[in-house]
């Protein structure tokens, strides 16, 4: 018996049949005497219908305008998986992002999350009510809506169950769990029991898409215990926990990111502060610059090279146009698509060698590293697209992480 | 110059481009030098998706959460025509029914409107924006989202422009304004260029489909003056105000409701206070009765019919089975689908006769009348359905309304 906060993402909404299977899955987790917050998102396909309508009348739709149109999507979502729970004869009410007491900065489309009151939820739960709450969504302190951003409703879940103080998180979506690669892409991949914050982490900010690293880093900051796992059927997932009795793994898994692009800035003033001027205008522009290769600046110039997201590329080049236009020099280049894979593990913070066997193994499969990017616990490189899914194989085999389990 | 409130309808933002044409009239109208807050409905079509939808979940799915589920209709409306405004380069904000401080009471589904802060309205009308906000929804002072009812868009419109102290109120819609009788039903019916608040409030209760009686009601308490006409077209349409200068019209049209069933409840207790109790029960449900027959009570029992609107039906007849079972005696029959045809002019006020040319023009067609019943400028007879057209025809041509103009 305790308070379970349950994540269902858009896939496991995204038809009526569904939402009642998403009701049913509620009344169980019910039946053995726990309290049940439920955080849903717009079912799946919604968002891109919305964007699209938006995007038909308006190019650049106004942020503001955008979050309120895009908070309907997970409203929908609460009224009906509300409605089904009722249907089963379990007493329900459902939550807005505002209405549970989710206030947000002023950033719209971005939103950070500043204070989870959780309004009225623990009354309703010791009513017996089950409390659906929309994701992805809050109210900054003007009372506007704001959105979290992509996979902002992994957020809400894990902020809800710091807030409310949860025994355990349970983030369904439409994979079983944390695998130790992608399994499309290396079929021997395995799927982890448990991972660290950490990992995990390091994984979701490496292109392993099953949650969004913001979620996971809160959960991490408030020790929320979570698992990833499947809402199509009754296996056990990932949990993703503080480290402890993990030591012993070397490398927990491989990441492979084929969404970046990589932007080189020529002929920018060789002295300090340049660099910090253009990647603070990235960070107000809200994109999350990954990789960066400062090169040895000759002739009172320098040229800068880093990896953003895909989807950020035209908003970076703007930043970056506005102020090169202001320093009136400098050029950006073409940006060229690239790939980034990323071995991580807690385990090689007391191990040397892992940078070592994973240039090893791509030396052997021939793959170019264009750039390198070590943190604690990762070691990444950034290579051509078209090498990606082999040099994830080999390096997948070189750890040996086909015989883990 | 002046404060302009504009509300236009489903229809009339039912897709892109319908959305921008409603931006350009906005602009026209703020081109003129005017102030413009514009309510909005959901685009025709979305509530009857939603509603199904929750339907396939639950047959009886619970009021607030319908409301919340209802309530994304509008707000898709107003980002949309934001965006379309933004678009053209005018500066628009949106605002909900909550942000706009629409305070109802606590009953969902059909709320009243208690209060009418306005929010911020008035601070970015002066700013310069356009603000448009969500017609039909509201919040009660739990902070939930409540629905207006059926066409309660024209209600926030009209209830606007009270607090804001409009000029004047425009309410868009797929007609070109009032006519004497319906022209689908009456070639020959007219558009009349101004009636009066009475006169609107009983053709809009009896089956005249312009806009929904409570927005009369509340325009003609706190004396907004507003025009119905069509957003499809730049024709004047019908200005609704007070009276004066209307006298000398005797009868100003003929209003047909082919949505209405008769109940009779038959053997309840022929005392006094047994039809006050039955129909204050049916009030608390939020039915409205229109016309009521009770027959004369013999051997301490009585007979009681009245009409209803159809939809209204299966919950009436709930409503009265409960208040049957706790006196123990009384039976309901089948409903009856009727037609309700009714005449409509202040100058009846000064005139008799009204009524004996009514009858004189139904008997002349052969029409059988069921019920009679009189304010004191309308007349109304309930009529078998499949005489109703016919009649509505005879009875415009009797009052010389063909001529009108």
């Amino acid at each position: 018996m305790g308070l379970i906060v349950q994540k269902f993402g858009g896939t496991s909404v995204g038809t009526v049949d569904r939402i009642v299977a998403v009701a049913k899955r509620i009344q169980e987790t019910q039946d053995l005497g726990n309290q049940v917050v439920v955080v849903v998102s717009a079912r799946s396909g919604v968002t891109n219908e919305l964007v699209a309508r938006a995007k038909k009348i308006n190019d650049f739709p106004d942020a503001r305008e955008m979050d309120l149109l895009l908070s309907i999507g997970e409203q929908e979502s609460i009224a009906l998986t509300t409605m089904a729970l009722h249907k089963l004869g379990i007493p329900a009410v459902s939550r807005t992002g505002s209405q549970a007491g989710i206030i947000t900065d002023f950033a719209h489309t971005k939103a950070r999350i500043q204070k989870v009151s959780g309004g009225d939820i623990r009354e309703r739960l010791s009513e017996g009510n089950v409390v659906i709450v929309a994701g992805f969504q809050g109210m900054n302190r003007d009372g506007h809506i704001t959105t979290l951003g992509r996979g902002g409703s992994d957020l809400s879940a894990v902020a809800l169950a710091a807030a409310l103080n949860a025994d355990f998180c349970e983030i369904y979506t439409d994979v079983d769990g944390v695998y130790t690669a992608d399994p499309r892409i290396v079929p021997s991949a395995k799927k982890m029991k448990a991972i660290s914050y950490e990992e995990m982490l390091e994984l979701a900010s490496s292109g392993t898409k099953v949650m969004q690293s913001r979620a996971v880093e809160f959960a991490q900051k408030y020790r929320v215990v979570f698992e990833v796992r499947s809402s199509f059927n009754n296996n056990r997932g990932t949990i993703v926990r503080e480290e402890k009795s993990m030591e012993s793994v070397l490398v927990s898994g491989v990441a492979l990111d084929k969404n970046q692009s990589k932007i080189t800035v020529k002929n920018i003033p060789d002295r300090p502060g340049a660099a910090a001027d253009l990647f603070s205008k990235l960070d107000h522009a809200n994109i999350i610059v990954d990789m960066i290769i400062q090169n040895v600046g000759r002739n009172g110039v320098a040229n800068l090279s880093f990896t953003v997201p895909k989807e950020d590329v035209r908003n970076a080049i703007e930043a970056i146009q506005a102020i090169l236009k202001a320093w009136g020099c400098g050029e950006v280049e073409e940006p060229e698509k690239i790939a980034i894979l990323s071995v991580v593990g807690v385990g090689m913070r007391s191990h040397s060698g892992v940078a070592a066997k994973l240039f090893g193994a791509l030396s052997q499969a021939g793959v170019n590293i264009k750039t390198i990017s070590t943190s604690e616990i990762k070691v990444a490189v950034a290579l051509d697209l078209e090498d990606a899914d082999g040099a994830t194989v080999k390096v997948h085999d070189a750890f040996g992480l086909n015989e883990k389990n």
